[in-house]
C-alpha cells in the first residue's frame, strides 16, 4: 500500500509528517512510502536521506494513487476533496475550528484520523502529538522570553555585585507549561506556576516550580476544573474574574510571564488583562503560547511583539506563533513518530485496516465512510450549516 | 564636582554608563550627577528613576561644565575635542582601533581612563568591564544559538522516543567562553571546549565542560600561549594551522559551535575555516562572538546570519554583534558599577583626583596632560601618523 508524505503548504510551517527514521519503520510494516520532494527541507531532512531510508521521492503526490496521506497541518478542503474514498489520512485536523475541511473529508469518504482526538491514555502516549508538540513549544517559549528579557535568568554573584535571578511565572501547567517551568528552572530562574487543576500542584513541584494556590471559591482547589483527558475545563465568568483578581499580584511580581492555558476545542481563557500587564515592571516580558487560539492575555496578537506602556518604560507582549514549527527538526522527529505509531496500530501484514474496536483507533477517527464519527464535531457541523 | 552621564550615540547601543544605583553611590562620594535625558531608556532606567536617586536630568550635557564624563562606547573625536582640559572621562576607548579618538582625547588634555586597560588583578576585578560585559555576551551567545538550533539542547526521554542532547563546542575559554559553557550546560547540552591556554582546562571542567587537549607541538599544552593578564597570545601561523587541523574533527562532531577567542588589541584569530564549517551537519549553528573584531570563523559578517551550504542543507553562521547591549539592563548594571568603582578609587572628599601612584589608576589611564600614557597606544599612534 502507498503512503504519501506531504510537503506542508501553510506559510511558516517547517515541520514534516515523516522522517527517514519513520520511513524505515513504515517500510518494515510492509508499506511503500512516497515523499514529496523537499517535504523535509525546512526541518533538516533531505530528500536523499528519505531516499536512503527507502522512500521514493516524487515531485507531487498523486492523490489517486495514495492509500494513506500523512500531514502536519489540517488538510485544506480542496486537498481533502481530491482524495479517493477510503483513503486514510493522519495529521492534525483542528476539528473544532476547521469545519469546512472536516466536511470535505467526510464528503470525500476519507477515513481521517485527527491527532487532536488521540485519547490521553497510557497506551496512546506514543501517538499523542498534542503532547509532543507542546513539549517543543513550552521549551521554546522560555528561549523566546529569555532572548527578549533585558536581564539574566540566573543568579550571578560577580565582583561588580550580585544579580538576582529572574522571577518567572507560568500560567497553565499542562505539558507546555511544565516544560516551560523546567526550562526556566534549568536556566536558573525562580519559577512559580498556577493551574486551575488541583492535580497539577505536584507536577509543578516536580519540575522545580512553586505552585501558587488560588482560593477561587473558599476551597483551595476545585476538582471540577479538571475536564476529560486531564485537560482543564472552562471556568464560569464569576470564577474567571476572581481568578484574575487573585493572579494580579503574582503577575505584577513576575519579570517574565508565560501563559499556556488552553481548553481543547474552545477559545483560550482570558487570564491576564491589559491592566494586569500594566502593573508589571518596565522591561518585563510576557509570552502568550495561546495567542493562536485567542490568547490568555488581553490584546495579544499572534506572530507579533507589542510594547505595552508601563511606568518607566514598557512590557514586551509576545504572541507566540508556530512555536513548535520554529524547532522543526525535533518537532518533526516526535510528530513523525506519533504518526507512524498510530499508523502501525492499524497496519497488519502490509495492509492498513483500521479496527474500530480498538479504543485509540475509534476515538481518533474524525471521519469515515462519508460521515463525521466524532460526536462533538458532528454537532458543531450541524450548527454550522 | 559635576559628573555627566552620556546618552550613547552609536546605533544599536542600548547600554548606559550609570544606573540609579550608581548615582546613589556617586552622590554618597560627594559628587553631583547630571544624566542626559533618556540616557537609560534603552536599558530600562527611566529619567524619573535617575532623578529619584538624586541626579539632575538635562536635555544635553554641557561639556564646559563637566568635571567627569561617563560613557560606554569610545568617544567620537569631535566629542573628545569639545571637553575641557583636565576633564576625566571613563568608559571603553578601544585604544587599539580608535586611534583618532585617542589623539583627540590627548589633544584636548582630557584625563581619559580606558576600561580595556584596567589590570586583571583581584583588587581591580570590580572595575573590570571587559569581564562583566563578557559575562553577558557569553550567556547571550548560547541563547542566540539555542534559538536558531532546530532541535532541543537537553536530553528528552519521551513516549515517542529519546532525543539526544545537543553537542556544544566552545572555542576560547575566557570569561565569555566559560559563561557560554556554563549556560549551555544549564540548558542540558553536552559541552566540550578548547583554549590554547593550558590553565583553562580546570576552569572548563569547573563549568561542567569537557576540555579538549590539542597536541599542538608534541606537548599537551603550551604555557607560552598565555600572554599578560591571563589573556591568550597570538600563535605563529604554523601552529595556528595545526590547531585548525586538530580542531576540525571536533567542529564536525558539534551541533553548536560558539567561538569566543580574542586577543586584546589584535584581530581575532582564525580558528575555523569555511571547509571546517562545511564538515558540520545540516542544521548546525555557529555563533562567532568575535565577529566584530574580524571573527574566529572564516567569512563571518558581524550582525548577519549566513547560511553555509553543507550536505543535505545548511549551517547557520551567526556574526554576533552588540551581544552585551542586547541585554542592556543587566549589562548596564554591571558596567555602571565598574565605572563607579573606578571613579570611587580616585575620589576623596568630593574631589576627583587621580593618584597615579595607584597601579589601577596608572594602568587604566589612556591620556593625561596632553599626552598618551599607554605605551602601546602611543607607539601605534606614532606609526599611524
Amino acid at each position: 500500500m502507498q503512503v504519501g508524505v506531504r510537503r506542508e503548504q501553510r506559510a511558516g510551517e517547517r515541520r514534516v509528517a515523516a522522517t527517514p527514521e519513520t520511513v524505515l519503520q513504515l517500510r518494515a510494516l510492509g508499506l511503500d512510502v512516497a515523499v514529496e520532494s523537499n517535504a523535509g527541507a525546512g526541518a533538516g531532512y533531505a530528500d536523499a536521506a528519505f531516499a536512503a531510508a527507502g522512500a521514493s521521492i516524487v515531485p507531487e503526490l498523486i492523490a489517486e494513487s495514495l492509500d494513506v496521506l500523512l500531514h502536519v497541518r489540517p488538510l485544506e478542503p480542496e486537498t481533502a476533496a481530491g482524495l479517493r474514498p477510503g483513503t486514510v489520512s493522519i495529521g492534525f485536523a483542528s476539528p473544532a475550528s476547521e469545519l469546512p475541511g472536516v466536511r470535505a473529508l467526510a464528503a470525500a469518504g476519507v477515513t481521517s484520523f485527527a491527532l487532536e482526538l488521540v485519547p490521553r491514555i497510557s497506551r496512546a502516549q506514543s501517538m499523542d502529538a498534542l503532547s509532543s508538540q507542546s513539549l517543543v513549544s513550552g521549551y521554546r517559549a522560555v528561549l523566546e522570553a529569555a532572548l527578549r528579557y533585558p536581564r539574566f535568568f540566573p543568579l550571578y554573584m560577580t565582583a561588580a555585585g550580585t544579580i538576582p535571578p529572574a522571577r518567572v511565572l507560568v500560567l497553565g501547567a499542562g505539558v507546555a507549561g511544565l516544560q516551560a517551568i523546567g526550562t526556566a528552572k534549568r536556566l536558573g530562574a525562580r519559577v512559580s506556576a498556577n493551574d486551575i487543576r488541583a492535580a497539577s500542584a505536584d507536577e509543578v513541584a516536580s519540575m522545580g516550580g512553586t505552585f501558587i494556590h488560588l482560593d477561587l471559591d473558599t476551597r483551595t482547589a476545585d476538582p471540577s476544573a479538571e475536564g476529560s483527558g486531564g485537560y482543564a475545563r472552562e471556568l464560569g465568568e464569576d470564577r474567571a474574574k476572581r481568578q484574575r483578581a487573585l493572579l494580579a499580584p503574582h503577575v505584577a511580581a513576575a519579570d517574565v510571564l508565560i501563559t499556556t492555558a488552553a481548553i481543547p476545542g474552545r477559545a483560550a481563557p482570558l487570564l491576564v488583562t491589559t491592566e494586569m500587564v500594566a502593573g508589571m515592571r518596565a522591561g518585563s516580558v510576557v509570552v502568550d503560547l495561546a495567542a493562536e487560539s485567542g490568547g490568555n492575555v488581553e490584546g495579544v496578537i499572534a506572530g507579533r511583539d507589542l510594547q505595552i506602556p508601563v511606568d518607566g518604560g514598557s512590557v514586551t507582549l509576545v504572541g507566540l506563533q508556530d512555536a513548535a514549527s520554529a524547532m522543526p527538526s525535533d518537532a518533526s522527529r516526535l510528530f513523525a513518530k506519533n504518526v507512524a505509531n498510530l499508523l502501525a496500530l492499524m497496519t497488519a501484514d502490509g495492509k492498513v485496516v483500521p479496527d474500530f474496536d480498538d479504543e485509540v483507533v475509534a476515538a481518533s477517527c474524525l471521519t469515515h465512510g462519508g460521515s463525521v464519527r466524532h460526536a462533538a464535531t458532528a454537532e458543531a457541523l450541524e450548527a454550522f450549516k
